[in-house]
């Protein structure tokens, strides 16, 4: 039998995934689990795109534009358009969700080999992307003491080499909830121009922000238009992420150019899904009010919770629905596992994301979990409470001085 | 502006791409062409899995499992066995298309700059496959003269280095409608044995059997099990070319292991389409009769003209829905273009697909072109007169002797 290729060996398996047997064992035990670790929003998807997948009159399901179908492509023109996004259809290539979008930036952009440069902690499943186009992920630590506000410009020149050809950020973050400033953002813009730098920016939680916090765009930074790939999805902003749909953006027409040549080896994006997406586009305003107002008030109540637990720290996340919480502990996915395995409280119990999962340094997030609020305010209460008994008896508690 | 990586800039593009502006330029001329270059079947998808989807009655289109929704993977094992392919559940690996079946085959089995022996010609979105993985395609030339029987093994032979990691088929072909038999097959087994490669099998147009050829699955071959990987596809099957699902199939569980850490990072296939084709494992046998015998009698049609034109041979193809067929002209990309741009016989002209696109030796294929019969046998007959009247008087055209 032959050896698999390195790849195939190495690809990197995550630690949430190491938990889902846990989780199914404590429900087999007749155990609730209250999901803090995922991303499935339990909103529902816009009934627009519902009705027009219902409503589909087509025969034959057919192959489309590689690029996607030219009437998605023109009304989500508009969509741009309307949060303040300046482009044409020739600028967007629609992929099989932001994870497409995610590899076809890097491997068009970078060889095998290169360096990108991404702040962490970051979205894990970056790391798989990277590998399959054979780049470098070097993490610059942002830390959860300044809320994880991007790292000091210092920082990022330290870590450039030759090989470093591009900077990769997520805004809104996911798994930290910052949202990236103004000031912020020239400071990106400076270091892109000084290195000639590809800035490539994760914008799929760009509907999700709190507080009146404005999210910036990276196709809005003046003077690196050229430099600029904005990665985006329908998977949050319409709560279908099982659709698969998303778009590469950029200015630059080469990489538009390679894009579609990728596109066109895997022929088109799904049919079906832009079906879904297309309708989704005249999805009511109040809808994104009300889906605002509920994870806005999902957030305050379980940030506000979490932070009444003794030694426990959680930042007010600007952005999308995630955050990161210090706890008192010595492991993240021992603590994780623990929950499910040995602990319960009324019969219930906590799954998180252990934050090991979104470093690359690997000594950082031992004290860190990923906390997702998309479930119902009284389940996050109780979660949290679940979260507050846990840890006076884990075994592993730090004391806090 | 940074420069783009290698892949970026040398990702291949498609002859039969740059036609299509031909294409259009014609039809907006008010001539009619007709489609032999693509294979976008007419036929509709089936019934069940259309009303699959219209009554949909979710109200979130969610994540599902990385490899797939089991009850999907479930009955697809009935559908393996009931084409004498026996796999288990965990055997499969749902993907974005056969496309992403391959690339994840390619990735997970050959590090970058190992060689695939490919025979040729071949479908040519491997070529894109291919260069994202970083592998290299050795082709091994099929002739026309013996209607593209497997090379002799001697060819393969000569070919293998210490690079060589994998031979990948296509069964039954495209583009050449080939349909390998047990000779054959026993020839590639002792060949993969003897160098320990992979043998990969791309066997998506399997429904596709005339004049009662048996299409042997490289699932059973003896004594190959763990070398093994298949690359299956719903498009041509349903006639769902659009909704994007495939499966990777292998008994090999290293493989399968890899092929879902890769799918991890890309959450899950779509959603939508795995209702549609779910649902179209219903689909009843009568379909299945009806499309091939529409199919066969198109093919007797499509044959049957083209061999009455003078110094044109079409082999009688036993299976998919493709020929290639030798003309008697200098060039084939020339010739393709020639009869969008200049030629058209009473209103009408044809776009073909030239044979060079499908061959890696730049030297084959300018006088051979690839059709596909998945149009109505009227067109096509008006197809074969169309390009009987345009060799007359086509100015490459070589004389036969």
């Amino acid at each position: 039998m032959p050896n698999l290729s390195d790849k195939g060996v190495y690809l990197p398996p995550s630690p949430i995934r190491k938990l889902v047997p846990y989780a199914e064992k404590a429900k087999s035990r007749g155990i609730k689990v209250y999901h803090l670790n995922i991303g499935q929003p339990d909103i529902c998807t816009p009934q627009v795109a519902v009705d027009a997948v219902k409503n589909i009159s087509d025969h034959v399901f057919e192959y489309g534009h590689s690029a996607g179908n030219e009437s998605y492509r023109r009304k989500l023109v508009k969509y741009y358009e309307s949060v303040g996004i300046d482009v044409t259809a020739d600028d967007l290539m629609i992929t099989v969700g932001g994870s497409e979008a995610i590899f076809m930036a890097m491997t068009i952009c970078l060889n095998p080999g290169d360096e990108v440069l991404v702040p962490e902690p970051f979205y894990a499943n970056y790391n798989g992307f990277a590998m399959e186009a054979g780049v470098n992920i070097k993490p610059i630590s942002s830390t959860i003491a300044n809320d994880f506000a991007l790292p000091p410009m210092e920082d990022f020149e330290r870590l450039i080499t030759p090989r470093t050809k591009a900077i990769l950020i997520c805004n809104p973050n996911n798994p930290t909830g910052y949202v990236y400033s103004e000031e912020e953002y020239a400071q990106l813009r400076d270091i892109v121009l000084r290195h000639d730098l590809y800035l490539m920016a994760d914008e799929v939680y760009r509907e999700f922000c709190y507080d009146g916090t404005q999210c910036i765009s990276v196709m809005n930074l003046k003077g690196i238009e050229q430099n600029v790939v904005m990665i985006d999805s329908v998977s949050k902003r319409y709560s279908m992420c099982g659709v698969r749909l998303g778009t590469l953006v950029s200015r630059n027409k080469a990489i538009i150019a390679a894009a579609l040549r990728m596109g066109q080896a895997r022929l088109c994006p799904p049919y079906l899904a832009q079906v879904a997406a297309e309708a989704a586009l005249d999805t009511p305003a109040s809808y994104f009010r009300e889906v605002h107002d509920e994870y806005a008030a999902r957030r305050n109540c379980i940030v506000e919770a979490l932070n009444k637990i003794e030694g426990v720290y959680c930042p007010m996340p600007k952005g999308s629905f995630y955050s990161i919480v210090k706890l008192p502990i010595d492991s993240s996915e021992r603590f994780a596992q623990w929950l499910l395995e040995e602990f319960e409280y009324k019969g219930q119990t906590v799954m998180l994301a252990p934050a090991t999962g979104f470093y690359a340094s690997c000594y950082l997030g031992h004290d860190e979990v990923r906390i997702a609020y998309v479930i119902k305010r009284e389940d996050l209460l109780a979660a949290a409470e679940c979260l507050r008994e846990a840890l006076k008896v884990y075994p592993g508690r730090k004391t806090t001085r």
